[in-house]
């Protein structure tokens, strides 16, 4: 990812220290936090100064793998703590899982640090080099001159690196091809708008934010090609949770004919649950929606409700972008196999 | 409309003053100005003071007549000049029509002026009766304990008094229907937020907001049993012109077999134009989407698109609540016939 043309990642780890950029003060300010201890890294996840799927099961699993260096004593305890940061991307427990079965119980202390921490480096290298991949893959969909849009921010910030929905983009881009970007700017958080925006701007890639009701204003006008989500869950039927709105995108890309696409690593399919409505869905403070910083948008009385992700149906997706390729909902069969294998020879 | 248990119309005519409720400050401030010249009063249309078609309407035709009355010889450089300060909503331009039709060329200065307001009061009169018989004839579609979503505010404050979206869910509270309103908060000038969750929780009926991208989720798991939405201007066909994202919530109310309507006074029908894709959009500011207040949103160099409107074709719309009833689409051919025939009989 480029920040006046550095290339950064949203998290990283260096000198055994675990660093992230502080996403809810972009774009206004680029800071870079130290995340010390579990506790801070179990509030980066809560109060959304990390966000994104990907990138939640990669702090998750390297803030793990260093309280565990510190004191393998508390492995579990440290783990569950982490894992109730947030309830709806699967991403997080995947990269606790990675972490926490890298060690066995008659490990020596010093040997439970080092496992964990190779694990950890090797759950996040992982990330990257899968999004590289989606990226690869994904721009095979875009054709010059493509209208895109994309809903909420699965780019560089939300997966370490490269991004989900916006590996594709970055990949076609930087192929040469002449494309332009929708940015939903997705309320109530307004990640669209505040870090997709930014990340395009960065890159040099043609955009312009919308609100999320002038979506489908241009798909029904056809100035829409095609849609790129990422995802915070997938199920085995191909279900997919990603953030509040999603859905309405993939209903209004089917009423209007327009290929819809999540893009997701293998981080974020949860084998465990057979369809979408298992997924557990993050209710937010009404404040997100009620506020924006401290202007209060609507009278003292009135109560918001705040559904922080969807369920899109997998009748409603066209394609899986992943690390092995595009697949169809139909082919999910061989599909799981790959995730499976990958998982099982990724935990070595 | 009441506002601290006292009745207030949005827009009213007072010894022979032009006042209206200044609808961009609420909800933090409830500021009643006086519109005294033309250019006031396009101003006010043009910046939102006074905003939703059936009151645009109102201000414009009661602005006419004030500026006839006193000059009369530059009636029709008046009627151009309002006509122009906004496109969308044929409220505007009916409403000067109004005004305009009521003088003849002969008559002398002090009669033009009498016709002209007597002209603009029947119009006003005549709107605020019709959304009254709106309520009532949509309080028909609301069953107790009924689920409601609305999008922007289609209330009082746009109409002059009642509503014509919120004229049934008023009838259904105030007859004494447990009711409760999902309020789209509506981007990007937050109309429903500001203004239908205030006019909501000044009558006492249960509401929440959302932001726009929930209204979708709550449609899918079954938790919404009716749409209500105003228009900007109807065509020949049923197509509606309304607030961007109005056109999203059809189409995800069609995909979940939820009723959709659009309620309406004759005045925002337009038999001039044949189908939706006629009307013209308006596109206003990106500064509207890219800060709120003085709080920008977004990095300094993204930009934004900014349409306020979209068209619902007609074949998403389960029916019309008018001043004459509710017709479904196969029967517009009745309901032009009222429409043109209380036109012509308003007129005298």
């Amino acid at each position: 990812m480029k920040y006046q043309n550095k290339d950064y990642q949203s998290v990283w780890l260096e000198n055994g220290r675990l660093y992230i950029i502080e996403q809810s003060l972009l774009p206004a300010e680029f800071k870079i936090i130290e995340l010390k201890d579990i506790r801070s890294v179990y509030r980066a996840i809560k109060e959304m100064q990390v966000r994104g799927a990907p990138a939640i099961g990669a702090v998750a699993a390297i803030g793990l793998a260093l309280a565990i260096k510190a004191n393998p004593l508390n492995a579990k305890e440290y783990y569950d703590h982490l894992k109730s940061s947030r309830p709806t991307a699967v991403d997080l427990r995947n990269g606790l899982d990675f972490v926490l079965n890298s060690i066995n119980y008659g490990d020596s202390a010093e040997d439970k640090g080092a496992k964990a921490m190779a694990a950890a480096s090797r759950f996040t290298a992982g990330i990257i080099e899968e999004c590289r991949l989606i990226g690869q893959f994904g721009n095979e969909l875009i054709k010059e001159n493509a209208l895109i849009l994309t809903h909420c921010n699965a780019g560089a910030l939300a997966t370490v690196d490269h991004g989900t929905a916006l590996a594709p983009l970055r990949a076609a881009y930087n192929s040469g091809k002449n494309i332009f970007v929708y940015v939903d700017e997705t309320r109530p958080r307004l990640q669209g708008a505040r870090l997709t925006a930014w990340e395009l701007a960065e890159e040099g890639i043609d955009h312009a934010v919308i609100v999320d009701s002038a979506a489908g204003y241009y798909m029904y006008r056809g100035e829409v090609d095609l849609v790129i989500t990422g995802a915070d869950r997938i199920t085995q039927n191909g279900d997919a949770a990603n953030k509040i709105g999603t859905y309405s995108k993939a209903v209004l890309a089917k009423e209007n004919n327009i290929p819809f696409y999540i893009a997701a690593p293998f981080s974020t399919f949860d084998h465990e649950l057979k369809r979408g409505s298992e997924i557990p869905i993050e209710e937010r403070h009404q404040d997100e929606v009620l506020k924006i910083k401290d202007i209060s948008l609507t009278n003292g009385t009135s109560s918001a409700l705040n559904p922080a992700f969807d369920v899109t149906p997998h009748s409603l997706i066209t394609g899986y972008i992943t690390p092995a390729g595009i697949f169809k909902q139909k082919d999910m069969g061989k599909l799981w196999e790959i995730v499976i294998r990958e998982r099982n020879s990724e935990q070595i």
